[in-house]
Protein backbone atom coordinates (compact mmCIF):
# COMPACT_ATOMS: atom_id res chain seq x y z
CA UNK A 1 0.00 0.00 0.00
CA UNK A 2 2.77 2.52 1.04
CA UNK A 3 5.14 3.72 -1.21
CA UNK A 4 8.61 5.15 0.20
CA UNK A 5 9.35 2.31 3.12
CA UNK A 6 6.77 0.72 5.78
CA UNK A 7 3.50 2.80 6.80
CA UNK A 8 1.63 2.69 10.23
CA UNK A 9 -2.03 3.44 9.78
CA UNK A 10 -3.24 5.04 13.05
CA UNK A 11 -7.01 4.06 12.00
CA UNK A 12 -10.13 5.38 13.98
CA UNK A 13 -12.88 2.90 13.96
CA UNK A 14 -15.70 4.75 14.64
CA UNK A 15 -18.54 3.94 17.59
CA UNK A 16 -20.01 0.95 15.89
CA UNK A 17 -19.30 -1.22 13.22
CA UNK A 18 -22.26 1.43 11.25
CA UNK A 19 -19.23 3.76 11.68
CA UNK A 20 -16.58 2.02 9.99
CA UNK A 21 -15.02 4.14 7.14
CA UNK A 22 -14.08 2.62 3.27
CA UNK A 23 -10.60 3.85 4.00
CA UNK A 24 -10.89 1.90 7.71
CA UNK A 25 -12.04 -1.18 5.79
CA UNK A 26 -9.17 -0.99 3.04
CA UNK A 27 -6.68 -0.33 5.62
CA UNK A 28 -7.78 -3.14 7.95
CA UNK A 29 -7.93 -5.33 4.68
CA UNK A 30 -4.51 -4.86 2.90
CA UNK A 31 -1.82 -3.95 5.41
CA UNK A 32 0.19 -6.95 6.66
CA UNK A 33 -0.09 -7.03 10.40
CA UNK A 34 -3.20 -5.28 12.39
CA UNK A 35 -2.95 -4.06 16.03
CA UNK A 36 -5.89 -3.13 18.15
CA UNK A 37 -5.78 -1.30 21.57
CA UNK A 38 -8.21 -1.77 23.94
CA UNK A 39 -7.49 0.31 26.57
CA UNK A 40 -7.60 4.17 26.21
CA UNK A 41 -10.89 2.96 24.86
CA UNK A 42 -13.08 -0.27 24.62
CA UNK A 43 -15.86 -2.16 21.73
CA UNK A 44 -18.60 -4.23 22.83
CA UNK A 45 -18.22 -7.66 22.38
CA UNK A 46 -20.56 -7.59 18.95
CA UNK A 47 -17.51 -4.73 17.98
CA UNK A 48 -14.76 -7.14 18.65
CA UNK A 49 -16.24 -10.13 16.21
CA UNK A 50 -17.24 -7.56 13.34
CA UNK A 51 -13.17 -6.66 13.45
CA UNK A 52 -12.29 -10.33 13.42
CA UNK A 53 -14.71 -11.52 10.96
CA UNK A 54 -12.25 -9.02 8.82
CA UNK A 55 -9.28 -10.07 10.30
CA UNK A 56 -8.84 -13.36 12.27
CA UNK A 57 -5.39 -12.40 13.40
CA UNK A 58 -6.00 -9.30 15.19
CA UNK A 59 -3.08 -8.70 17.75
CA UNK A 60 -4.22 -6.87 20.68
CA UNK A 61 -1.89 -4.60 22.35
CA UNK A 62 -2.18 -3.38 25.97
CA UNK A 63 -1.30 -0.74 27.48
CA UNK A 64 2.31 -1.74 28.58
CA UNK A 65 2.81 -2.67 25.35
CA UNK A 66 2.29 0.89 24.20
CA UNK A 67 3.30 3.46 27.36
CA UNK A 68 6.25 1.25 28.91
CA UNK A 69 7.87 -0.45 26.20
CA UNK A 70 7.44 2.31 23.47
CA UNK A 71 5.14 0.26 21.08
CA UNK A 72 8.09 -2.06 20.07
CA UNK A 73 5.73 -5.02 19.25
CA UNK A 74 4.65 -2.61 16.24
CA UNK A 75 7.87 -0.96 15.15
CA UNK A 76 9.82 -4.51 14.74
CA UNK A 77 7.06 -5.30 12.33
CA UNK A 78 7.69 -2.03 10.45
CA UNK A 79 11.57 -2.84 10.66
CA UNK A 80 10.77 -6.04 8.66
CA UNK A 81 9.37 -3.99 6.27
CA UNK A 82 5.81 -4.56 6.87
CA UNK A 83 2.74 -1.86 7.39
CA UNK A 84 0.97 -2.56 10.05
CA UNK A 85 -2.00 -0.89 11.09
CA UNK A 86 -2.88 0.71 14.82
CA UNK A 87 -6.30 -0.02 15.20
CA UNK A 88 -8.34 2.68 18.05
CA UNK A 89 -11.88 3.04 18.80
CA UNK A 90 -13.65 6.46 17.95
CA UNK A 91 -11.51 8.85 16.59
CA UNK A 92 -8.00 8.03 16.91
CA UNK A 93 -7.48 12.01 18.85
CA UNK A 94 -8.69 11.32 22.57
CA UNK A 95 -5.28 9.61 23.98
CA UNK A 96 -1.78 10.77 24.31
CA UNK A 97 -0.81 7.59 23.93
CA UNK A 98 -1.79 7.70 20.14
CA UNK A 99 0.23 10.90 19.00
CA UNK A 100 3.38 9.38 20.58
CA UNK A 101 3.32 6.24 19.36
CA UNK A 102 3.24 8.41 15.95
CA UNK A 103 6.52 10.12 16.82
CA UNK A 104 8.31 7.38 17.94
CA UNK A 105 7.39 5.49 14.08
CA UNK A 106 8.33 8.90 12.63
CA UNK A 107 11.53 9.09 14.35
CA UNK A 108 12.47 5.67 13.46
CA UNK A 109 11.79 6.81 9.93
CA UNK A 110 8.89 5.46 8.92
CA UNK A 111 5.24 6.68 7.78
CA UNK A 112 2.91 8.03 9.27
CA UNK A 113 -1.10 8.23 8.67
CA UNK A 114 -3.52 8.92 10.93
CA UNK A 115 -7.05 7.87 9.79
CA UNK A 116 -9.94 9.50 10.89
CA UNK A 117 -13.39 8.38 12.00
CA UNK A 118 -16.85 9.21 14.20
CA UNK A 119 -15.34 10.69 17.67
CA UNK A 120 -17.26 10.19 20.57
CA UNK A 121 -17.15 14.33 21.01
CA UNK A 122 -18.48 15.45 17.37
CA UNK A 123 -21.24 12.82 17.52
CA UNK A 124 -22.66 13.65 20.94
CA UNK A 125 -23.04 17.24 19.56
CA UNK A 126 -24.73 16.23 16.26
CA UNK A 127 -26.98 13.64 18.26
CA UNK A 128 -27.97 16.14 20.79
CA UNK A 129 -28.52 19.05 18.39
CA UNK A 130 -26.25 21.26 20.45
CA UNK A 131 -23.86 24.16 18.54
CA UNK A 132 -20.19 23.12 18.26
CA UNK A 133 -19.75 26.85 18.44
CA UNK A 134 -20.71 26.86 22.04
CA UNK A 135 -18.79 24.18 23.01
CA UNK A 136 -16.86 24.73 26.20
CA UNK A 137 -13.98 22.54 27.80
CA UNK A 138 -14.28 18.83 27.55
CA UNK A 139 -13.49 16.67 30.79
CA UNK A 140 -13.35 13.27 31.98
CA UNK A 141 -15.07 11.98 34.79
CA UNK A 142 -12.70 9.94 36.88
CA UNK A 143 -12.77 7.53 39.64
CA UNK A 144 -10.45 8.30 42.62
CA UNK A 145 -6.42 7.33 42.07
CA UNK A 146 -4.65 6.09 45.45
CA UNK A 147 -7.53 7.72 47.15
CA UNK A 148 -7.53 10.89 45.67
CA UNK A 149 -10.47 12.14 43.50
CA UNK A 150 -9.57 14.70 40.91
CA UNK A 151 -11.85 17.87 40.50
CA UNK A 152 -10.77 18.86 37.07
CA UNK A 153 -14.25 17.48 35.78
CA UNK A 154 -16.05 19.68 38.19
CA UNK A 155 -14.32 22.82 37.51
CA UNK A 156 -14.37 22.31 34.07
CA UNK A 157 -17.91 22.33 34.16
CA UNK A 158 -18.33 24.80 36.91
CA UNK A 159 -15.89 27.36 34.45
CA UNK A 160 -18.32 26.40 31.27
CA UNK A 161 -21.62 26.94 32.78
CA UNK A 162 -19.89 30.24 34.04
CA UNK A 163 -19.11 31.19 30.47
CA UNK A 164 -22.59 29.85 28.92
CA UNK A 165 -21.31 27.06 27.52
CA UNK A 166 -21.76 23.40 26.83
CA UNK A 167 -20.22 20.59 28.44
CA UNK A 168 -19.33 17.04 27.27
CA UNK A 169 -18.11 14.65 30.24
CA UNK A 170 -16.43 11.72 29.45
CA UNK A 171 -16.86 8.69 32.19
CA UNK A 172 -13.69 7.00 32.65
CA UNK A 173 -12.60 3.39 32.09
CA UNK A 174 -11.52 1.17 35.46
CA UNK A 175 -8.41 -0.94 34.98
CA UNK A 176 -10.84 -4.35 34.82
CA UNK A 177 -11.78 -2.96 32.01
CA UNK A 178 -15.26 -1.79 33.21
CA UNK A 179 -16.73 1.95 32.21
CA UNK A 180 -18.38 4.01 34.88
CA UNK A 181 -22.14 4.38 34.49
CA UNK A 182 -23.97 7.25 34.64
CA UNK A 183 -25.11 6.96 37.97
CA UNK A 184 -21.29 6.32 39.22
CA UNK A 185 -20.26 9.29 37.36
CA UNK A 186 -23.30 11.53 39.22
CA UNK A 187 -22.30 10.22 42.74
CA UNK A 188 -18.75 11.52 42.10
CA UNK A 189 -19.83 15.05 40.45
CA UNK A 190 -22.24 15.59 44.07
CA UNK A 191 -19.30 14.39 46.23
CA UNK A 192 -16.87 17.16 44.67
CA UNK A 193 -19.93 19.82 45.18
CA UNK A 194 -19.76 19.24 48.94
CA UNK A 195 -16.27 19.19 48.61
CA UNK A 196 -16.10 22.74 46.34
CA UNK A 197 -19.59 24.34 46.73
CA UNK A 198 -19.60 26.29 43.56
CA UNK A 199 -23.35 25.79 43.44
CA UNK A 200 -23.79 24.02 39.93
CA UNK A 201 -24.74 20.37 40.72
CA UNK A 202 -28.20 20.62 42.01
CA UNK A 203 -31.89 19.54 41.12
CA UNK A 204 -31.75 23.12 38.76
CA UNK A 205 -29.48 20.98 36.35
CA UNK A 206 -30.58 19.93 32.96
CA UNK A 207 -28.25 16.88 32.22
CA UNK A 208 -28.75 14.57 29.19
CA UNK A 209 -27.52 11.06 29.61
CA UNK A 210 -26.37 9.11 26.52
CA UNK A 211 -25.69 5.46 26.14
CA UNK A 212 -23.93 3.22 23.59
CA UNK A 213 -24.19 6.39 21.14
CA UNK A 214 -23.81 4.93 17.37
CA UNK A 215 -25.35 1.79 18.32
CA UNK A 216 -28.76 0.87 16.82
CA UNK A 217 -30.04 1.06 20.50
CA UNK A 218 -28.51 3.96 21.42
CA UNK A 219 -30.10 5.86 24.66
CA UNK A 220 -30.68 9.54 25.10
CA UNK A 221 -33.08 10.83 27.80
CA UNK A 222 -33.10 14.48 29.74
CA UNK A 223 -33.28 14.38 33.61
CA UNK A 224 -31.62 15.64 36.32
CA UNK A 225 -28.95 15.13 38.79
CA UNK A 226 -31.57 13.72 41.37
CA UNK A 227 -33.42 11.64 38.86
CA UNK A 228 -30.82 9.31 36.92
CA UNK A 229 -32.25 7.71 34.49
CA UNK A 230 -31.99 3.83 33.44
CA UNK A 231 -30.33 4.25 30.29
CA UNK A 232 -28.93 0.22 30.17
CA UNK A 233 -25.44 -0.87 29.25
CA UNK A 234 -22.24 0.71 29.36
CA UNK A 235 -20.37 3.27 27.60
CA UNK A 236 -22.32 6.02 28.63
CA UNK A 237 -21.56 9.53 28.84
CA UNK A 238 -23.03 13.09 30.33
CA UNK A 239 -24.03 15.87 28.27
CA UNK A 240 -24.71 19.68 30.33
CA UNK A 241 -25.52 22.00 27.71
CA UNK A 242 -24.68 25.74 28.78
CA UNK A 243 -27.51 28.31 27.64
CA UNK A 244 -29.34 26.86 24.60
CA UNK A 245 -30.62 29.45 21.33
CA UNK A 246 -33.81 28.73 20.26
CA UNK A 247 -33.35 25.82 17.40
CA UNK A 248 -31.17 24.35 20.63
CA UNK A 249 -34.58 24.44 22.82
CA UNK A 250 -36.56 23.15 19.97
CA UNK A 251 -34.72 19.98 19.22
CA UNK A 252 -34.68 18.86 22.75
CA UNK A 253 -38.06 19.49 23.43
CA UNK A 254 -39.21 18.18 20.30
CA UNK A 255 -36.49 15.66 18.98
CA UNK A 256 -35.34 14.47 22.88
CA UNK A 257 -38.33 14.47 24.12
CA UNK A 258 -37.31 16.89 27.17
CA UNK A 259 -40.00 18.86 28.65
CA UNK A 260 -40.27 22.84 28.24
CA UNK A 261 -40.83 23.81 31.55
CA UNK A 262 -37.37 21.62 32.26
CA UNK A 263 -35.37 23.07 29.77
CA UNK A 264 -36.97 27.01 30.57
CA UNK A 265 -36.01 26.37 34.19
CA UNK A 266 -32.56 24.88 33.21
CA UNK A 267 -32.14 28.11 31.18
CA UNK A 268 -32.30 30.60 33.90
CA UNK A 269 -30.71 28.82 36.46
CA UNK A 270 -27.63 29.38 33.67
CA UNK A 271 -28.41 32.50 33.06
CA UNK A 272 -28.12 33.35 36.51
CA UNK A 273 -24.91 31.62 37.11
CA UNK A 274 -23.68 33.69 33.71
CA UNK A 275 -24.87 37.11 35.31
CA UNK A 276 -23.08 36.34 38.49
CA UNK A 277 -19.79 35.92 36.46
CA UNK A 278 -20.20 39.55 35.10
CA UNK B 1 -35.79 0.49 6.03
CA UNK B 2 -38.23 2.58 8.65
CA UNK B 3 -40.44 1.11 11.39
CA UNK B 4 -43.55 2.98 12.13
CA UNK B 5 -43.68 5.62 9.38
CA UNK B 6 -41.57 7.57 7.39
CA UNK B 7 -38.01 8.34 8.48
CA UNK B 8 -35.57 10.83 7.90
CA UNK B 9 -31.91 10.20 7.87
CA UNK B 10 -29.72 13.18 8.18
CA UNK B 11 -26.17 11.41 6.74
CA UNK B 12 -23.30 12.85 7.07
CA UNK B 13 -20.83 12.17 4.17
CA UNK B 14 -17.30 12.66 5.93
CA UNK B 15 -14.82 15.11 4.36
CA UNK B 16 -14.02 12.44 1.16
CA UNK B 17 -15.14 9.58 -0.16
CA UNK B 18 -12.93 7.92 1.63
CA UNK B 19 -14.56 8.89 5.00
CA UNK B 20 -17.79 7.87 4.26
CA UNK B 21 -18.89 4.86 6.47
CA UNK B 22 -21.09 1.71 5.93
CA UNK B 23 -24.00 3.24 7.60
CA UNK B 24 -23.93 6.19 5.13
CA UNK B 25 -23.59 3.88 2.33
CA UNK B 26 -26.92 1.53 3.64
CA UNK B 27 -28.67 4.29 3.93
CA UNK B 28 -27.75 6.11 0.45
CA UNK B 29 -28.78 3.11 -1.23
CA UNK B 30 -31.70 1.71 0.30
CA UNK B 31 -33.91 5.05 0.76
CA UNK B 32 -36.37 6.20 -1.93
CA UNK B 33 -35.61 10.08 -1.88
CA UNK B 34 -32.08 11.29 -1.54
CA UNK B 35 -31.03 14.67 -1.24
CA UNK B 36 -28.20 16.70 -1.03
CA UNK B 37 -27.26 20.17 0.97
CA UNK B 38 -24.49 22.29 -0.92
CA UNK B 39 -24.58 25.42 0.94
CA UNK B 40 -23.14 25.01 4.66
CA UNK B 41 -20.43 22.95 3.65
CA UNK B 42 -19.16 22.18 -0.02
CA UNK B 43 -17.55 18.99 -1.82
CA UNK B 44 -15.01 19.14 -4.41
CA UNK B 45 -16.10 17.73 -8.21
CA UNK B 46 -14.85 14.27 -6.77
CA UNK B 47 -17.09 13.58 -4.38
CA UNK B 48 -19.85 14.82 -6.11
CA UNK B 49 -19.13 12.29 -8.80
CA UNK B 50 -18.39 9.84 -6.16
CA UNK B 51 -22.05 10.29 -4.75
CA UNK B 52 -23.65 10.50 -8.05
CA UNK B 53 -21.74 7.01 -9.09
CA UNK B 54 -23.92 5.50 -6.23
CA UNK B 55 -27.26 7.60 -6.46
CA UNK B 56 -27.85 9.01 -9.71
CA UNK B 57 -30.82 10.49 -8.72
CA UNK B 58 -29.33 12.61 -6.21
CA UNK B 59 -31.30 16.27 -5.86
CA UNK B 60 -29.56 19.35 -4.58
CA UNK B 61 -30.61 21.20 -2.03
CA UNK B 62 -30.07 25.22 -1.39
CA UNK B 63 -30.15 27.46 0.96
CA UNK B 64 -33.92 28.50 -0.17
CA UNK B 65 -35.25 25.05 -0.26
CA UNK B 66 -34.37 24.74 3.37
CA UNK B 67 -34.75 27.98 5.36
CA UNK B 68 -37.44 30.13 3.47
CA UNK B 69 -39.55 27.07 2.20
CA UNK B 70 -39.25 24.86 5.86
CA UNK B 71 -37.66 22.25 3.98
CA UNK B 72 -40.76 21.31 2.51
CA UNK B 73 -39.84 19.46 -0.95
CA UNK B 74 -38.32 17.00 1.63
CA UNK B 75 -41.15 16.98 4.01
CA UNK B 76 -43.43 15.97 0.96
CA UNK B 77 -41.46 12.69 0.29
CA UNK B 78 -42.01 11.76 3.69
CA UNK B 79 -45.94 12.59 3.41
CA UNK B 80 -46.25 10.22 0.76
CA UNK B 81 -44.79 7.60 3.07
CA UNK B 82 -41.20 7.58 1.31
CA UNK B 83 -37.89 6.85 3.34
CA UNK B 84 -36.03 10.32 2.25
CA UNK B 85 -31.73 11.22 3.47
CA UNK B 86 -30.58 14.33 3.58
CA UNK B 87 -26.67 14.36 2.59
CA UNK B 88 -24.11 16.73 4.32
CA UNK B 89 -21.11 17.25 3.70
CA UNK B 90 -18.82 16.28 7.41
CA UNK B 91 -20.71 15.84 10.20
CA UNK B 92 -24.58 16.98 10.18
CA UNK B 93 -23.66 19.59 13.23
CA UNK B 94 -21.91 22.35 12.24
CA UNK B 95 -25.32 24.08 11.18
CA UNK B 96 -28.05 24.93 13.12
CA UNK B 97 -29.90 24.17 9.76
CA UNK B 98 -29.80 20.75 10.18
CA UNK B 99 -31.16 21.03 13.64
CA UNK B 100 -33.99 22.95 12.83
CA UNK B 101 -34.94 20.70 9.89
CA UNK B 102 -34.70 17.46 12.34
CA UNK B 103 -37.26 19.67 14.34
CA UNK B 104 -39.60 20.31 11.28
CA UNK B 105 -39.66 16.55 10.42
CA UNK B 106 -40.29 15.39 14.32
CA UNK B 107 -43.24 18.19 14.36
CA UNK B 108 -44.97 16.62 11.19
CA UNK B 109 -44.79 13.17 13.16
CA UNK B 110 -41.87 11.95 11.12
CA UNK B 111 -39.08 9.57 12.50
CA UNK B 112 -35.55 11.38 12.16
CA UNK B 113 -32.26 9.58 12.69
CA UNK B 114 -28.82 10.81 12.72
CA UNK B 115 -26.14 9.27 10.67
CA UNK B 116 -22.91 10.79 12.37
CA UNK B 117 -19.12 10.96 9.98
CA UNK B 118 -16.11 12.48 10.25
CA UNK B 119 -16.29 16.12 11.48
CA UNK B 120 -13.59 18.57 10.48
CA UNK B 121 -13.27 19.98 13.72
CA UNK B 122 -12.61 16.53 14.85
CA UNK B 123 -10.32 15.22 12.30
CA UNK B 124 -8.45 18.40 12.39
CA UNK B 125 -6.99 17.91 16.56
CA UNK B 126 -6.71 14.38 15.08
CA UNK B 127 -4.36 14.69 12.25
CA UNK B 128 -2.48 17.81 14.29
CA UNK B 129 -1.78 15.74 17.32
CA UNK B 130 -3.49 18.31 19.77
CA UNK B 131 -5.65 17.49 22.93
CA UNK B 132 -9.58 18.13 22.67
CA UNK B 133 -8.96 18.85 26.03
CA UNK B 134 -7.52 21.45 25.74
CA UNK B 135 -9.78 22.68 22.36
CA UNK B 136 -10.69 26.33 23.32
CA UNK B 137 -14.02 27.89 21.44
CA UNK B 138 -14.56 27.53 17.70
CA UNK B 139 -15.00 30.06 15.24
CA UNK B 140 -15.62 31.31 12.01
CA UNK B 141 -13.47 33.59 9.72
CA UNK B 142 -16.52 35.59 7.89
CA UNK B 143 -16.01 37.94 5.12
CA UNK B 144 -17.74 41.49 5.92
CA UNK B 145 -21.40 41.17 5.30
CA UNK B 146 -23.04 44.63 4.17
CA UNK B 147 -19.64 46.28 4.56
CA UNK B 148 -19.25 44.82 8.19
CA UNK B 149 -16.67 43.02 9.52
CA UNK B 150 -17.68 40.70 12.24
CA UNK B 151 -14.86 40.67 15.29
CA UNK B 152 -15.85 37.48 17.14
CA UNK B 153 -13.67 35.42 15.21
CA UNK B 154 -10.69 37.65 16.04
CA UNK B 155 -11.69 37.98 19.54
CA UNK B 156 -12.48 34.14 20.05
CA UNK B 157 -9.00 33.91 19.06
CA UNK B 158 -7.97 36.39 21.87
CA UNK B 159 -9.85 34.85 24.60
CA UNK B 160 -8.72 31.41 23.97
CA UNK B 161 -5.01 32.07 23.32
CA UNK B 162 -4.89 33.88 26.56
CA UNK B 163 -6.84 30.92 28.41
CA UNK B 164 -3.86 28.68 26.78
CA UNK B 165 -6.09 26.69 24.81
CA UNK B 166 -6.22 25.58 20.61
CA UNK B 167 -8.26 27.49 18.53
CA UNK B 168 -10.00 25.84 15.73
CA UNK B 169 -10.54 28.92 12.62
CA UNK B 170 -13.02 27.98 9.77
CA UNK B 171 -12.97 29.46 6.85
CA UNK B 172 -15.77 31.15 5.17
CA UNK B 173 -17.80 30.46 2.17
CA UNK B 174 -19.08 33.05 -0.37
CA UNK B 175 -22.41 32.83 -1.89
CA UNK B 176 -20.52 32.34 -4.86
CA UNK B 177 -19.65 28.87 -3.80
CA UNK B 178 -15.77 29.30 -3.37
CA UNK B 179 -14.25 28.99 -0.08
CA UNK B 180 -12.30 31.43 1.21
CA UNK B 181 -8.71 30.96 1.30
CA UNK B 182 -5.96 30.95 4.49
CA UNK B 183 -4.49 34.00 3.06
CA UNK B 184 -7.63 36.20 2.55
CA UNK B 185 -8.20 34.76 6.36
CA UNK B 186 -5.39 36.08 7.20
CA UNK B 187 -5.68 39.12 5.56
CA UNK B 188 -8.89 39.80 7.59
CA UNK B 189 -7.34 38.77 10.76
CA UNK B 190 -4.74 41.10 10.71
CA UNK B 191 -7.27 44.06 9.83
CA UNK B 192 -9.27 43.04 12.86
CA UNK B 193 -5.57 43.25 14.77
CA UNK B 194 -5.11 46.90 13.89
CA UNK B 195 -8.53 47.61 14.99
CA UNK B 196 -8.76 45.15 18.34
CA UNK B 197 -4.83 45.35 19.14
CA UNK B 198 -4.92 42.53 21.92
CA UNK B 199 -1.03 42.09 20.33
CA UNK B 200 -2.30 38.61 19.27
CA UNK B 201 -1.78 38.59 15.34
CA UNK B 202 1.83 39.10 15.28
CA UNK B 203 4.72 37.19 13.87
CA UNK B 204 5.20 35.19 16.81
CA UNK B 205 2.23 33.49 16.28
CA UNK B 206 2.48 30.09 15.36
CA UNK B 207 -0.15 29.00 12.78
CA UNK B 208 -1.01 25.40 11.16
CA UNK B 209 -2.28 25.78 7.55
CA UNK B 210 -4.60 23.15 6.64
CA UNK B 211 -5.51 22.49 3.18
CA UNK B 212 -7.78 19.69 1.98
CA UNK B 213 -8.15 17.61 4.81
CA UNK B 214 -9.68 14.14 4.58
CA UNK B 215 -8.43 13.65 1.08
CA UNK B 216 -5.29 11.61 0.39
CA UNK B 217 -3.46 14.94 -1.15
CA UNK B 218 -4.53 16.80 2.22
CA UNK B 219 -1.58 19.30 3.11
CA UNK B 220 -0.30 20.67 6.65
CA UNK B 221 1.90 23.60 6.72
CA UNK B 222 3.62 25.30 10.24
CA UNK B 223 4.00 28.84 9.80
CA UNK B 224 3.70 32.43 10.58
CA UNK B 225 0.94 35.29 9.96
CA UNK B 226 3.86 36.74 7.79
CA UNK B 227 4.63 33.64 5.83
CA UNK B 228 1.30 32.42 4.57
CA UNK B 229 2.82 29.08 2.49
CA UNK B 230 1.34 27.78 -0.45
CA UNK B 231 -1.01 25.00 0.35
CA UNK B 232 -2.60 24.56 -2.86
CA UNK B 233 -6.35 24.27 -3.54
CA UNK B 234 -9.21 25.29 -1.18
CA UNK B 235 -11.03 23.68 1.60
CA UNK B 236 -8.40 25.70 4.01
CA UNK B 237 -9.00 25.87 7.66
CA UNK B 238 -6.16 27.34 10.28
CA UNK B 239 -5.28 25.91 14.07
CA UNK B 240 -3.18 28.02 16.06
CA UNK B 241 -2.34 25.83 18.93
CA UNK B 242 -2.33 27.57 22.76
CA UNK B 243 0.15 26.27 25.11
CA UNK B 244 1.76 22.58 23.78
CA UNK B 245 2.30 19.44 26.17
CA UNK B 246 5.68 17.78 25.66
CA UNK B 247 3.95 15.04 23.28
CA UNK B 248 1.98 18.06 21.25
CA UNK B 249 5.29 19.01 20.83
CA UNK B 250 7.14 16.13 19.62
CA UNK B 251 4.13 15.73 17.15
CA UNK B 252 4.70 19.36 16.06
CA UNK B 253 8.44 19.15 15.08
CA UNK B 254 8.71 15.24 14.28
CA UNK B 255 5.43 14.49 12.24
CA UNK B 256 4.32 17.90 10.98
CA UNK B 257 7.92 19.47 10.37
CA UNK B 258 7.71 22.09 12.60
CA UNK B 259 11.05 24.24 13.71
CA UNK B 260 11.56 23.30 17.20
CA UNK B 261 13.07 27.05 17.62
CA UNK B 262 9.82 28.13 16.67
CA UNK B 263 7.61 25.88 18.15
CA UNK B 264 9.61 26.98 21.90
CA UNK B 265 8.95 30.73 20.61
CA UNK B 266 5.76 30.28 20.04
CA UNK B 267 5.29 28.60 23.43
CA UNK B 268 7.00 31.76 25.25
CA UNK B 269 4.90 34.26 23.20
CA UNK B 270 1.32 31.85 24.30
CA UNK B 271 2.97 32.32 28.05
CA UNK B 272 3.53 35.12 28.12
CA UNK B 273 -0.50 36.36 27.30
CA UNK B 274 -1.44 33.56 29.71
CA UNK B 275 0.43 35.10 32.89
CA UNK B 276 -0.80 38.58 31.47
CA UNK B 277 -4.12 37.30 32.17
CA UNK B 278 -3.72 36.36 35.79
Amino acid sequence: MSRGGPTLYITGLGLSPRNITTEALEVMRLVDVVFLETYTSKGPVEFMNYLRSIRNDLILVSREDLENRNGDVIMRELERGHDAALLVFGDPMIATTHAAIAVIAKRHGFNVKIVNSVSIVCALLSQLGLSPYKLGSIATVTYPRMGVLSTRAYDVLGDNLKRGLHTILLLDIRDDEGFMSANEAVDILRRLEEERKLGIVNERLLVIYVARLGWVDHRIVVSTVNNVPDIGDTPHTIVIPGLLNPVEVDYLVHVLNASKDFVDNHQRFIHSLTVENK
